[in-house]
């Protein structure tokens, strides 16, 4: 993100918690660790202290894991004016409130109607190396939105915009969850027609979610939808995927993060998507699976032929279904 | 399908226009040329004449390709009961006429009520070995939609049954024109991000398209919709997205056909496609950069620059928005 925004010519500023990133990327121009073989623009200079990186900025992006979003955001609020724009592209459901990341972050800085997203199939690696992707930036407020996408728009990055902040962040936060019963799936062995199958029932699980928190199904079938989605089951990039494909062949969740480096923000979201979902009332057969093998021990057979056992029932249901389409019951 | 159905306990009889192919079936129980490696059951019988195959069925199932279907269905119309139901595999939309598969055997069947469509992510290769994978049943009667939801449902094999014909049809038709689009993508070097963009702007097309013919836009969303789009844009079984990425690396339409034996028909699909496009007022860049660079002789380059060129409107533009979700026109 830092390059991109350096490449479309702004100043960027850059918090690191960590020293030596920090002194890899102002002397080297690079952070070999999470981008090899990338470079970044001179625009773009690292700070480890936070202060120092906010300081007189005219916008903020935020881009830390969702576990550590409110503490971060809680120690930039001093160094913030109150009407700074900010763009959050963290992922992720907070577990104890259900807050989604804006909501977490406005808690902390004050001013939610400053506060937008941006989401989209945007693999670091690939838009690193300049190959076309588009993403979808969703603020409360039109002028915040039209801000952040005259700030991240290029010919090779396309910024749509959506007043669905809601819609954007449940399925930002929800399908690291269909990643990994994806990655779990390809571990099994099973082939690309089970992973389209995980995948669209999976984005029904999404839209029911966005449905019930008050947003727009329809942005299920969008960029940070269905997009965001399809990037993230398929592509070796993926590291929600990538996790469940190890963690399918014995790999422990503990073990697969120390030795990649990587959060897996899937298995987090799991546990507050579900949360979610208990409280208002909607099924999530997948993420249910997901969670049963991950913290209840249950071995992989047995929560496929949970899956299995199952009775289809019709393909939108808990949705409006705005054709009026009738979907049935199948006969067992 | 032949072998899925014999496995679900039902006569199946096959028609095969090459005797030769008939012949291995016969007696070898297999079908090396299409798929290697795969027995067929002993209930599984193939016939190169059309009447002995249809005499006495109980149902009866076309997987012809599109540009066969008008003249198989007429062929079969003596052989076959007024009452008999039908359902059509065969995915495209009539170069001429712009009827849906369904519509082009009602044409020439009589009783529309009977016919049904199936569709779905189900590459052959997978299905044959017994993958999981689902498919939805779209019947514009609920009796015909549930009696091959019960001749083709198995555990491993999950089928929804939903009304909407017309929106299951123009996805399952508009989806190879965009695996074309993501193949040659593929074929250009770009990465998984590209796909996925390509993937949800195509996935918007096929919505206007299937709202200007009638049918449900929610139906996008499903198996029929997005799923079977993602099975076809990411899989290595897709020959649409394979000759996508050939045809990049400069082999014509007509040496890649001839090289797999294979019926490319995102190809054909592309041209009907856009005539229904142009009959409803809808817009279709994807299509039309693949219509150019397959018939109008337009190099990559300038395919893919006319598709930069686009100002990026509102994501969900020609659909109604349930949600009541405002999106934006960017700022250049």
């Amino acid at each position: 993100v830092a390059r991109h925004l350096g490449n479309c010519g702004h100043d960027v500023a850059l918090w690191s918690h960590n020293a030596q990133v920090a002194r890899e990327i102002n002397e080297g121009h690079a952070n070999t660790r999470y981008l090899p073989g990338c470079s970044l623009p001179a625009g773009v200079a690292a700070h480890t202290e936070l202060g120092a990186a906010l300081r007189g900025c005219e916008a903020a992006v935020f881009v830390v894991p969702s576990s550590h979003l409110r503490a971060t955001a809680a120690a930039a609020a001093p160094h913030l004016g109150a009407d700074v724009p900010v763009a959050v592209l963290t992922k992720g459901i907070e577990i104890g409130t259900s807050k989604l990341m804006t909501e977490v972050v406005a808690d902390e800085l004050g001013g939610p109607g400053r506060v937008a997203a941006l989401s989209g199939p945007n693999h670091a690696e690939e838009v690193a190396r300049d190959l076309p992707a588009a993403a979808v930036i969703a603020a409360p407020n039109e002028t915040v939105g039209a801000f952040f996408q005259q700030a991240f728009h290029t010919d090779l990055f396309r910024t749509y915009v959506t007043l669905d902040v809601v819609g954007v962040e449940v399925c930002a936060a929800a399908k690291n969850v269909v990643a990994i019963a994806c990655g779990i799936a390809r571990g099994m062995g099973m082939g690309d027609n089970t992973a389209a199958a995980l995948m669209t029932r999976g984005l029904a699980e999404m839209a029911r979610l966005v449905r019930a928190r008050g947003g727009d199904p329809l942005t299920c079938m969008g960029l940070a939808g269905m997009g965001d989605l399809v990037a993230t089951c398929t592509s070796r990039h993926s590291r929600n995927q990538t996790f469940g494909a190890a963690f399918a062949n014995g790999e422990s969740l503990e073990d697969f993060e120390a030795r990649t480096h990587m959060v897996v923000e899937g298995a987090r979201a799991c546990v507050s998507v579900r949360n979610l979902a208990r409280a208002c009332g909607v099924e999530t057969p997948i993420a249910d699976a997901v969670h049963a093998l991950l913290y209840e021990g249950v071995p992989v057979a047995q929560a496929v032929g949970a899956l299995y056992a199952r009775t289809p029932s019709a393909e939108f249901y808990g949705l409006d279904n705005p054709g009026g389409t009738k979907q049935h019951e199948p006969r067992p």
